[in-house]
C-alpha cells in the first residue's frame, strides 16, 4: 500500500492510498479516513461504494462525511467504482467499464479480466485494510453507498449478513435486472443468462432468502433517476415480504446529486454508528 | 443573470448563475446558497474569496458550508476568482491571469481590459445580488475567503467598514506587496510602483489608516506556503499597532487545502452570524 496524500481534517486524517490489486490486476486507488483516537483504540470501519463515473474522490470532497465520522468514532472507506487504466477495458458510454464497475465479478470477455469488483470489495481490500490500518476493528463492519454504490452496499450486505452489522443506501439501484443501467451491465459482465444475475440483485437476494435486520435508504423525490432506475417501491416490497425493516425516507425536492448525500450523510453515519457500537 | 444548476441542500438551494459583466467584459460565473426562510424574510449576505486556481465551485464543492448556513441563517455569495475565457489574457503560471485575479483592478496592459476583479466584487456583483436574490438584506454583509481570497476579504473589508460588519480569512495572504505571490501580481497589474498596491495590501491599509473592529484568521501550522507567502505575524502586528482584535488560531498539523477549510468553516460561519445579527 501506497500513500498518495494524508490531510488533516475535522479531528482525523483523510488519506489517499494506492495498491496493486491481484484481482483486478490493476492499481486500484481508495480513500480511508481515520479519525483521531486512543492509542491502540479500534473503530468501527464503514464501507461507501460510489456511483456511476465517480472515483474514490467524488464522496471524499464532497460528501462532508468527516465532522461527523470523526465525532462518531468511524473509520469511513471509499474504494474506486472499478479499475482503470489505458489498457483496462472500457466503454464509451458512462454507465459500462470504467466508472462502472457494478460491484460484480465480470464472466464475459472482455471485461472477466479486471472487473472483478465483487471479489475487490468484500475481499482483497478488507484483507488489505486489516493489515494496514491497525485502528480499524474488521469485527465491526458497516456498508453503505449511492446508486450504483447503493446497489453494491445492498447486495454485499445481503450476501454477508454476519459480517455487516449495518447497511444503508442513498438512492439506490434496487433491482438492476428490472432496470435499463442493471439490465445493460449484468448482461455484458454476466451474459444473458438471467439466472446468474440474481446474487447481484437486492430484490431477487431478498426473494431467494437473503436477509438483513434493517435498512436506511434515503431518496430523493426530484430524482431524475427515480422512476426508470431507481424503483425504491420495490424495495419496499421485497422488504414487505421478508420482514425485513426498511426505513425508506423519501425527500422533496431533492435530486441525485452529492448536494443531496451531503444533507443526510449525518443521519446515515448515525444509523451506522448506533449499530456499530 | 441566468441560472446555471439549483440543487436543493441542508435545508435550502444552492445556485448557480452567470451574468454578462460590464466592468470585465466576460460572462462570469457565480454561486448563491439561499437557506429555506419564511415569506419576505430578509437574511445576512456572506462572501466568500477563492484562492489562486479556483472557480466558484471550490468552495461549493468541498468547503462544507450549507448545513451551518442554514442553520445560522446566511446566504453565501461565492464570485469567481477572476474573469475567463478563450480571448482573455491568461499567463502559464498557476499564479498570474486567469484563475489569479487577486481582487485588485488592473490598470496594466494587457490585464486591464478584463482584471477589474476590485470592482466586479465591491460594486458589480452586489448590485446584481440586490436586484436578483430578493431574500439577501445588503444592510447585513460579511466577507471572507482563502488564501488569495483571504488577502482579498480583508483588503475589501478594510477598505469598505461601513459596509461589511463581519470579516474573517483562512491562510489569507495579508501582505502581498512583501511575498512572491504578491509581488509578481500587483507588479504585473498594477506596475511596479509599489505606492499604487497599498490599498490591496491589507497590512498596508491598516498602516495607513484603514480600521476594522475585529478579524478572525484559521492558519494551518503545516501549510506549505505559511513562511514564504502567508506570514501571518505580519498581519499580527499591524493589527497589534492599530488596536483591531486579531483572533490568529495556528491549526497544528493543518495545511493549505479544503479540508482545512471545511474543518474551520463551522466557527467562521457562526464569527460572521453573530455579528450580522
Amino acid at each position: 500500500m501506497e500513500t498518495i496524500s494524508t490531510n488533516r481534517s475535522h479531528g482525523g486524517v483523510q488519506g489517499v492510498y494506492t495498491h496493486a490489486s491481484a484481482v483486478t490486476n490493476t492499481e486500484m486507488t481508495f480513500a480511508v479516513y481515520v479519525p483521531d483516537r486512543e492509542d491502540d483504540e479500534k473503530l468501527p470501519v464503514l464501507w461507501y461504494l460510489s456511483g456511476l463515473t465517480c472515483t474514490h474522490a467524488n464522496v471524499m470532497e464532497k460528501g462532508e462525511y468527516r465532522r461527523m465520522a470523526s465525532e462518531l468514532g468511524l473509520i469511513i472507506i471509499c474504494p474506486d467504482s472499478s479499475p482503470r487504466g489505458q489498457d483496462i477495458p472500457d466503454d464509451p458510454a458512462y454507465d459500462m467499464g470504467q466508472g462502472a464497475g457494478f460491484y460484480v465479478d465480470a464472466t464475459q470477455e472482455p471485461w472477466a479480466a479486471n472487473f472483478q469488483m465483487r471479489s475487490y470489495v468484500e475481499q482483497e481490500l478488507p484483507a488489505l485494510i486489516a493489515d494496514e490500518i491497525p485502528a480499524a476493528d474488521m469485527q465491526r463492519q458497516g456498508i453503505f453507498g449511492h446508486s450504483m454504490g447503493g446497489h453494491g452496499a445492498l447486495t454485499i450486505a445481503l450476501r454477508n449478513p454476519d459480517r455487516f452489522k449495518s447497511v444503508s443506501a442513498f438512492a439506490p439501484i434496487v433491482a438492476p435486472s428490472e432496470v435499463p443501467w442493471g439490465k445493460k451491465a449484468l448482461g455484458r459482465y454476466l451474459g444473458e443468462k438471467k439466472s446468474a444475475w440474481r446474487i447481484y440483485d437486492a430484490c431477487a437476494l431478498i426473494e431467494d432468502g437473503a436477509r438483513v435486520p434493517e435498512i436506511l435508504v434515503d431518496q430523493g423525490a426530484a430524482d431524475n433517476f427515480l422512476d426508470q432506475q431507481l424503483k425504491p417501491h420495490l424495495l419496499q416490497e421485497a422488504c414487505d415480504q421478508a420482514g425485513i425493516g426498511l426505513t425508506l425516507n423519501m425527500r422533496k425536492g431533492h435530486d441525485h446529486s452529492y448536494f443531496t448525500i451531503s444533507t443526510f450523510m449525518d443521519d446515515h453515519l448515525r444509523w451506522h454508528a448506533a449499530r456499530l457500537g
